[in-house]
């Protein structure tokens, strides 16, 4: 599924004569080599030459480099620079840690340090749930990894991984004004992350864990949200789940159909298939079969993983056994989170009408979406590129802007529901089509919603330390 | 030493009709209670009323509330609010957590997020030295505390000690351009805190720690920095040493003595006190006495822990005993890093001719600098109120700038003598005053100094990742 992307973008400084003709021969040159022309800018215009830097979009790294390669034979050209926009923009990091007040006075030197903090210190150590108010946990989140699972790389380690938790905390101030902060863990021990992010909580107002590998990533979130003040979410888990659960509720919508009455089959039994299936029980589904890469669980065999065994103890209600396609037949839905092309035509062929699917592998889904499309009645999948993006950004910044706003010490299911609700509910009823169940990631109105949901369900479910806020504004 | 101060200011909201004499009623009323009018800002004009904020330095709490009460007195005057300026300024935290670059468009979030992001973690799992380019490694130092020695509070906690590390970032980033994040642990246990710093190093470039007790904080830094891939530094000691030692530098000059000849008494022992010892001794210093609450120490006589056990060993050639009052009979310097008040006019009236007291006990001298400037030579203190401020923000941001920019591993002597001699240098010796051996600590030149002379010596010492660095600049 190659296409022309950003994330392939290179962007070149030639140097030429400046003579009629000349744009044309290079801009021509890029299109036989197949690049996408972006932005053209001019570095500097001397007498007998000009230099313009052109970033182009290719498809992938080797097809940057032929494009140069065909620049280089265009006479009169120079290739004076190639830089990589992706690797650019990564520089130094994505992030920056900023002063709310500029320190430009004595007088605000006295008050930000010495002498005068140290009133606001006493203050907490008098009472330290003022430090929720008086220092940055009022709006501050850990974004935490160890690096073991990180986005479809595997383990990569917690160095290689901290670019994906910058980019995390990038949304998070974007789309919900939460100051995050990326914390990648030089240990993959289950105890020795549970034992630092444990003493890393006076700092923080909530943990987003993040890209931590099953089943060790259930264990550390359970013992940690149980132990400390703060929330912790494993957004792998329960905001895949939430974005899945909004997407459903829409979906099930537009073919009429009730989420108590329809089978399930989700493949791949990991952390996010197992929360997902969670989820969907609490809001009422009742027949959902769990597949792994061996068919369908179910009660009568054991399980290797305590997830596993959770999933064939707790679903699967006729003891289906067999492979995905089997399981497959007469389903409502298929929720993938697995692997690239497990899905057949065949295997959808074999569903209830109105067949739903969400191929939520990344990059590559459960099946390409241009084959399967004419196929279902409502398809949806991880990517940018097609319709109906199931992604967690639509959930994370929202759901921790509603957290902090009324300090609530977990994410309980209630709050998880009334999120999952509030997104779906961004897109009116009457506005829903097949390929419009789930509100762009771009759509701001996803954040406030889905914040004010959150924080008004831990207030009615007694986690909120702080039980009126005015308003659920983003600030 | 009481006076007005922004660090008991006070906000005071006034609503009153706007009649000619009701300002000059209220200023006067301020005056009376000996409140210092500093801004006066318009709310809202209506028409029988006006509503205007006086912000009032006061010199303490209670001060601050008598002056409200005079004013509550004025006829025809409301007191519609009164804030306290620096709670409000530490509300919600007094740092942010920014993106560098926007994301408004998908192009943004497939460059800085998925699926661009990939390309860039590979990058690094092939070579994990390239999160120091890659990462905000490059510019990120941690601030780590566990709350037991925070300023002049003591063991406070790490829920009361944020504001301190929140405002040490501010400096970090106002001064010298580095991001800095504070991170308070909820363990004052020393086998904890080394275990979780090691844990967090693959997110930053440097570890400052600070407000640590000793003798525990001597043990933490030097673990942690043989372990480590990055620098370790524990402001308190070192920083405090450096700014020191430039201090005495550039006294020495104005009265034209040299280290290696004079005799100096150290009083408070300490890792402040040790670690002033050793950069001493490492510049040249020979004859050093330290003493505790309890007199000089010396070899002759076994002490209790292990910092001062370390100082009777290696100072005190001639063995002196006694108290501080016959310790410093004959001494050409002493430097105080103790408590208030425990040095007397005596003790200066004994010291050598031309004597220099460095008394540097917070809030309040070793002895009251009004008392002793006249039967000094050169008096220096903590304090921004008096000549000759020792202040550890002329070190630590330039040092860190300088390690940063060089990817030092480690701050070695070196790097701490070169500090040292950048910030004394800062003034001509034909500038040098008697009240001016220090420059200011909003002196700008100061960092970009330190940080050039911090990262050469950090090259040329062998503990520099990146042996080049164009410029030294500040960002």
């Amino acid at each position: 599924m190659s296409q022309h992307s950003p994330t392939y973008a290179v962007t070149i400084r030639l140097r030429y004569p400046d003579s009629p003709g000349a744009m044309g021969r290079i801009t021509t040159a890029i299109g036989e080599a197949d690049g996408a022309i972006g932005a053209v800018d001019i570095v500097s215009i001397a007498k007998n030459a000009i230099s313009r830097d052109f970033t182009v979009n290719a498809s992938d790294v080797d097809h940057g480099k032929r494009i140069v390669e065909h620049l280089r034979k265009v006479e009169g050209v120079e290739v004076v620079h190639v830089s990589d926009r992706v690797f650019l923009m990564h520089l130094g990091g994505k992030i920056e840690v900023l002063p709310k007040t500029p320190i430009k006075t004595r007088d605000d030197l006295s008050m930000a340090y010495t002498p005068g903090v140290a009133r606001v210190c006493r203050s907490i150590a008098d009472d330290p749930d003022a430090s929720f108010a008086l220092t940055i946990r009022q709006n501050t989140v850990a974004v935490v990894s160890d690096g073991s699972a990180v986005l479809g790389l595997g383990n990569i380690g917690p160095r290689a991984a901290m670019p994906v938790m910058e980019g995390k905390a990038m949304l998070f101030k974007e789309f919900a004004g939460v100051d995050a902060f990326p914390i990648c863990l030089d240990t993959q021990d289950t105890e020795k992350i549970i034992e630092t992010v444990r003493q890393l909580a006076p700092t923080f107002g909530g943990i987003n864990l993040e890209d931590i590998s099953a089943p060790r990533c259930i264990e550390i979130e359970q013992r940690l949200d149980e132990e400390l003040e703060i929330p912790v979410f494993h957004d792998d888990q329960h905001g895949t789940a939430i974005v899945v659960l909004a997407g459903l509720m829409n979906a099930l919508k537009r073919i009429g159909k009730q989420l108590a009455d329809i089978r399930i089959v989700i493949n791949g039994a990991g952390a996010a298939g197992t929360a997902i299936c969670k989820l969907l029980m609490i809001s009422g589904a009742s027949n959902i079969i769990a597949c792994d890469r061996n068919g369908a669980l179910h009660a009568d065999e054991a399980e290797a993983d305590s997830i596993k065994q959770w999933l064939a103890e707790n679903t699967n209600p006729s003891k289906v056994s067999g492979p995905l396609s089997t399981a497959i037949a007469g389903a409502d839905v298929f929720i993938g989170v697995s692997a690239a092309n497990v899905l057949t035509l065949d295997d959808i062929a074999s569903m209830a009408d109105d067949p739903i699917v969400f191929a939520l592998a990344n990059p590559d889904p459960e099946i390409d979406p241009r084959l399967a499309t004419e196929h279902v009645r409502i398809m949806a999948t991880g990517r940018s590129d097609f319709p109906n993006q199931i992604n967690n950004v639509l959930c994370f910044p929202g759901l921790f802007r509603g957290v902090l706003n009324v300090r609530a010490s977990t994410v309980n299911d209630e709050m998880k529901l009334a999120a999952a609700e509030a997104i779906a509910a961004v897109i009116p009823e009457s506005d829903l089509l097949d390929d419009y169940i789930i509100p762009s990631v771009f759509d701001r109105r996803v954040a406030t919603v889905v914040a004010k949901a959150v924080a008004e369900a831990a207030i009615s479910t007694g986690v909120a330390r702080r039980k009126t806020k005015a308003s659920f504004d983003l600030a």
